[in-house]
């Protein structure tokens, strides 16, 4: 009887280890039923989407985030797991944000509002002014001082549905959100409304960063984003009325930069050990929702890339090195502070990846690289394609990961499908229900396995 | 003002028209945007699943069903419109279903499961046995007759989650499903339940359909699905008292067959009227939620391509078809039927293309045809590239569908991304809230555009 449980014992040992000289396709194949059968991401997520939530930089649960994701590094016992310490902003959405339209006086209707991440405050009583409706910053040029002064400003540019990418669609929109309340302010508006970055018709609110530019402090105007189905609604309350009042009122407040953390952990290279493959997302998130997309699952699939390394005994020859950047949402002071400190240092890295675009199904990656590498990597998408994971193009990679730029390095980033994305997207949509478990796990097999070969197979 | 109204009313129609000789990208581009910014899948939807709901074969509501989709082919003002009478099997749920498991007298536990469908009802007092678990046919044979008589057999081989393709491990554990209760009773059991066809653990017990082979009437025995959490429980108490009881009831029962339909529309073609391009889904569900993944996605879908060819004034030269089957779910009575027709009538079909793997983003389409066929197909990829519809593979098309097979007909199914679709199928849990708008239009989308590169390049 013991000798048929020790037999089964090391067939199953042999079964899930590494053939570190190996072959691919079945070094994959243990790798996905790792991240798909004994995945660990999903139960992270849980933890750092309900139990830590919504971590804002400088907030307290950003501490936590910190805290927790040093913590579950150390019990992975990597070989070494620290903190980078980084200045961050502070800004606070406060007790209070509340909008409506007053067609009439006395006849209001509420409509769901957020500020913007960074905004002013309006005065304690709000702010009650005429609409003027623009569609793009050349409009509002057009229109002047002469009809903007006194008036909020209603940025209503939809994200256009029919690009299939998403993302593209969130570019040709996102100005109105970054820089509106800085140009409307050059024209004497009061404060900005902006339609969310959102493709769904829906009563979410979605904020995001923005920016004053070089407003001074005086110069400066409240921004809050209003729903899809807001928007939709104060437009065709203006084309009936141009002289309603918008009602806008919140008390959100910038603080002095706070010490904040990058948290990094790594698996030492038993070969050339001084070059670092780099794997990451976000550990900040916007105050709405928990941040469960956004990127809670960047987060718990880097953990899981290193996890599964371990699990599975491979000893990689380079640096695998899972870095968990503090402040992309409103900054990016984390992941400057990290490429700052490459540079210093000359530390060498062959390859960053980031995934930070929701916790989809994959379908593949992006690459910011030569096209020396991208051929070579071409030549690995075989590999995966009996997984599903076939899209390979080069492009972007990843905002945290962006100033590691040299010329030399390769970025890439994950791409899962992200159709609903941006329904979810610095929303109190973006919660841990919204994520499914297996999708979850098969973005972290698809990033261990490329990583895995990265480490292999290498560059050049 | 009229001049400039006319002028951008009539770009706006320029825009919009098909080039019937045409740029392939341009009207790519133009299906695309109809589908994305004028889709009426999502709509259409809506009303089939929560104004009609669940729609099992010969029920008040699958033939709420048919006239529903006959008046609305009716709106879209084809060539014609017609029903095909088919006759159906009638099963119904019955007013209870109810199971527990009883570790020691009087200490239970109630357990969801659900009837599957075809199942014979218990005796009005309910079915009270021990438990014999197994994994697969092969265990019960090797227990036997000895081992078996007198209990409930409960299958419990879960679908598999390090297999890739979903639809690959559903094919290999439904088996269990569909021949357990045949298989079972041969050994004298008093019933069978069966592990949720479900990747997830969760609450929900699946039906689908089941066979008793050639027992007789008086052979059969009650067969009913537990829920993944509820095989998990009963699993580990039965590790734990293998002696448990457990209760099962259910009045479910079998009627004569009834009178229903299928339902087609079709725009002729002018060239070739007598070449047949199909496009379509099947318009029965399971009893259980309001079947919006299953099919309801692919019946909306290919009413979608129509519309947009009418919508786009497009005039195919060939006849393009929607075929909307009856009976996918428990007897396949609407596909037999309809491929019966065409062969008695022989009526050449070109092409075929079902939609019934849930209404997710679209990823591609499986082919059964020949590779000389698939060779042309594979040389329209290209145009699929920019909308992210780039899985191309030999393999199966649809269940409807695969009657007409003969050879020369193409037949091709719409690959969505699946990962999520076993934890919705043939549970209360496939409703219309699972559904999402853009991701279903883009489906619509890439169906259509496969239609018009048919009838515009056709095969050979």
């Amino acid at each position: 009887m013991f000798k048929i449980v020790s037999t089964s014992f090391f067939f199953f040992l042999n079964f899930f280890l590494f053939s570190q000289t190996g072959n691919v396709d079945e070094n994959f194949a243990k790798i996905y039923n790792t991240a798909l059968t004994k995945g660990k991401t999903y139960e992270w997520l849980e933890h750092l989407s309900n139990q830590i939530g919504g971590r804002l930089s400088g907030s307290f649960n950003a501490r936590r985030a910190v805290e927790w994701a040093k913590e579950e590094l150390e019990l992975l016992e990597l070989d070494s797991v620290w903190l980078q310490p980084v200045m961050v902003p502070k800004w606070v959405r406060g007790t209070f944000e509340y909008a409506s339209i007053e067609s009439s006086p006395g006849n209001t209707i509420n409509v769901p509002i957020c500020a913007l991440g960074g905004s002013v405050a309006t005065p304690s009583s709000g702010i009650s002014a005429n609409v003027i409706e623009v569609k793009d910053f050349e409009e509002l040029e057009r229109l002047g001082t002469n009809k903007i002064e006194g008036k909020i400003v209603f940025f209503n540019r939809p994200m256009r549905p029919d690009l299939i990418n998403t993302f593209e669609s969130y570019s040709k929109a996102v100005n109105q959100r970054f820089n509106g309340a800085e140009k409307a302010a050059k024209f004497g508006a009061k404060a900005v409304i902006v339609r969310s970055m959102n493709l769904r018709l829906d009563d979410y609110p979605h904020t995001g960063s923005m920016s004053y530019g070089n407003l001074k402090l005086r110069e400066r105007i409240p921004a809050a984003a209003i729903s899809t189905n807001g928007a939709e609604l104060l437009s065709s309350m203006l084309s009936l009325n141009p002289n309603l009042k918008f009602f806008l009122k919140q008390n959100c407040k910038n603080y002095p930069d706070v010490l904040s953390y990058n948290v990094i952990g790594e698996i030492r290279g038993t070969k050339d050990p001084d070059e670092v493959i780099l794997v990451g997302g976000h550990l900040d998130s916007w105050d709405l929702g928990d941040g469960a997309h956004d990127d809670g699952a960047g987060i718990v699939q880097s953990m899981e890339v290193l996890r599964i390394f371990k699990k599975l005994k491979f000893k990689p020859k380079k640096t695998i090195r899972a870095v968990f950047f503090m402040n992309e949402e409103n900054g990016l002071r984390g992941a400057l502070a990290y490429a700052n400190h490459v540079k210093k240092i000359n530390e060498k890295h062959l390859f960053a990846l980031e995934s930070d675009a929701g916790g989809f199904s994959p379908r593949g990656f992006s690459f910011d690289c030569k096209s020396r590498d991208f051929k070579k990597i071409i030549s690995w998408k075989k590999y995966f394609e009996p997984y599903m994971v076939d899209y390979f193009v080069q492009g972007g990679s990843g905002a945290d990961i962006g100033p590691l730029k040299n010329g030399q390095v390769v970025l890439a980033g994950l791409r899962p499908d992200s159709q609903r994305y941006f329904e979810y997207h610095h929303s109190d949509n973006d919660t841990f229900e919204a994520i499914n478990k297996r999708e979850l796990e098969l973005g972290a097999a698809a990033m261990t396995a490329l990583i895995y070969l990265v480490d292999t197979f290498g560059f050049e």
